[in-house]
């Protein structure tokens, strides 16, 4: 089965955003079984949208559509879609009540710019959209092709596609496998890791079984796939190279999937019912946030200094004045210092410190931009301290010690 | 002048990478002056490139390939292009001498799997790339339309699109000029906001000037656009517009372009000279983290607790136990307090504080999932608190109460 994506927006085609939504839907339609042949973008006009909607149905048997479902009048997809199949606007009931439901939210009652919302082409199926009051719409073709249009709000689109568009994809088509194992590694570079695998590596292809390699802030993921009929018998030979894979590069493997690293740590901690705190410089909370996006963390996490200014490294985390004066902020004594009290202050098992220079300014010759240092406090007086040099990114600098700080506590958690 | 983007690659298909390449030539094609019909991304198959080619050339101007240049054999690009143009393949003496200094910057000769890199097109004129062995190549049609073909690697793409492509395009085409202004808004649904600027949005047609919402996690982007050949007249319209829009909807801009609500809270803290800590429960350190995305933020803010634990809400920011039992944590009373305790303790003007159940779980009748208390305290003991209800999404919520709290203090800064 073959499917195709058109996401809708002038924003997208100015380059204004990153069009994510593809990317979602893609990795979903090839999950489900289906071969994504084309991914489109194209601009909130009623032509674009009929003549590319009709070159896509020429050959796929699916084709998804984001965007242009918004109250305003730039948005044309829907009226688009109800000429498309010579249908027309009516009033939906279900569709009403779920907006009256979202704007009872917020205590208010349906505005009258947004009575458009519940008008929906008289031949679709509407699915109900949650979180925002464009609902999604489920068309199917005379010849039984499926057309399904979406909001281009990333958070409602990826909610309505997973409680309401896989699971009607799912019957409504019989589909192939294809079968996908991404096994996530940190602490070793791409071109080690290669050479690392590189006689595991030689021997998939031949077993009908593609690699990839998709590295990003210091983390590799590998991916290995495969297409064909047979899921089990699939599974089996997938299961069998990531077994193998595992004795290949042991100590480099934190997950699988989607696994975040900060999830993996929480697993760990959980697992063996230990408590977690973090003291914060450079990385400004974001290891705290990185944990507690995960449901579940205040199982674990108790909570975080973000010591960004020196005071409060003294006066909340009991840094002294001497230490920071001697070797600086950014130093071992400091980071430790740290580690010690915020897992005393804040009484857990672990606590994790970083300080360090995010940049673009504030680096020294002996200390540059992106220098950090990162500790783990642990049971029975615990410290271990580590000094990082990353670039010159800010942004990039925070997401690596973030990362590397959770690595650390992983691989401390492992012994 | 119309435009059009192809990027080829099966990684982009199964969803596996987002196709950034895209975006980034579809800003800098929008910036030169053209209209970027399409961006579509389609598999490593010659078939599929010729077609979709044949297809773009019938009414663009200008099309933009990038991917399939690397050495292996699911790279067709090249060959596929030389048929395209009815040429062939020859060797490029020049290309030769840049693939050669690539593999001496590491000490070595061309691998034999790399000697196809240095073979091209006759037809085209290829353009250095500095970082990679994959040439970007330049192809004029009889009519005069430009075909150019880039890497896929982003940051050997990037580099030749800004040393080799733009100036080529820029002084082969005459192009006209598109410019936007997108002003930023936060604290007014999408429907709210269009009612209030319906007799400003209503005069924009007759300028030429189009208007588009772009919302996202609570907050809009208005982004006016114009196109023409009288830029400074232009950019004296859209001065114009912008000014008027203030006029309507004063207290929710919160920035332009690409200003990040917390950059803006930072920059109306510097202009005051105050200074900003924040006490987190169920933003987890979010708040902090936006804060200190921004290089210069230690100029303004101190730290944060992050009190995601009871104890430490008590233990490092004086939370009452009583109040805590009495009206739970999600509460005005634990909220205001957690905000006042920040600001002394951290020493700083303002505190922000968030107290709410991000969910999926730990609601409650009276308060369900969702629910956020989020205060500000200020100088001379100033404090104000609001409750707000979001939906069942945990990072939605998040992200949602950190842009309302960031929105309470930039309106108080305001005041």
């Amino acid at each position: 089965m073959q499917a195709q994506i058109i996401t809708i927006g002038d924003e997208i085609l100015i380059g204004q955003i990153t069009d994510t939504n593809s990317q979602f839907l893609a990795n979903v339609l090839d999950e489900l079984g289906f071969v994504v042949q084309r991914m489109l973008s194209i601009k909130d006009d009623e032509q674009e949208l009929t003549n590319n909607l009709k070159l896509a149905l020429e050959s796929a048997d699916c084709v998804i559509i984001t965007g242009g479902l918004g109250p305003t009048k730039d948005d044309i997809t829907k009226k688009t879609l109800a000429d498309f199949f010579g249908s027309r606007l009516i009033e939906s009931a279900e569709v009403k009540q779920q907006v009256e439901k979202i704007f009872a939210r917020f205590g208010k009652e349906i505005p009258p710019a947004s009575y458009g919302q519940y008008m929906i082409p008289a031949n679709c199926v509407p699915l109900r959209n949650e979180n925002g009051t464009a609902p999604g719409m489920w068309f199917a073709t005379e010849k039984g092709q499926i057309v399904v249009s979406l909001p281009g709000v990333p958070i409602e689109m990826k909610a309505l596609a997973e409680k309401e568009v896989i699971p009607r994809l799912k019957s409504y088509f019989k589909l192939q496998f294809n079968l996908h194992r991404t096994i996530l590694t940190v602490g070793v570079g791409e071109s080690d890791l290669m050479q690392l695998i590189t006689t595991w590596e030689n021997e998939l292809e031949d077993k009908g079984i593609k690699l990839a390699y998709l590295p990003n802030q210091g983390r590799v993921r590998l991916r290995l796939s495969m297409r064909g009929n047979n899921k089990e018998k699939m599974e089996e030979m997938l299961e069998h190279e990531v077994e193998r894979l595992y004795h290949y590069i042991p100590k480099y493997i934190y997950g699988e999937e989607e696994t975040d690293l900060a999830e993996a740590v929480g697993e760990l901690l959980k697992e063996q019912g230990k408590s977690l705190s973090t003291a914060e410089s450079c990385t400004g909370g974001y290891i705290a946030h990185r944990i507690t996006s995960f449901a579940g963390s205040s199982a674990y996490f108790k909570g975080s200094v973000v010591s960004y200014h020196n005071d409060a490294k003294m006066d909340l985390l009991g840094v002294k004045k001497s230490d920071i004066q001697k070797h600086g902020a950014v130093s071992q004594e400091v980071v430790e210092a740290m580690a010690l009290n915020a897992k005393k202050t804040l009484k857990t098992d672990y606590a994790i410190s970083v300080s360090g220079i995010a940049g673009p300014d504030g680096g020294t010759e002996s200390k540059p931009v992106g220098t950090a240092w990162i500790a783990i406090a642990g049971p029975d007086g615990f410290i271990t301290s580590k000094l990082f040099s990353y670039g010159t990114q800010r942004k990039q600098n925070i997401f690596r010690a973030t990362n590397a700080a959770l690595n650390m506590l992983r691989k401390q958690l492992l012994k």
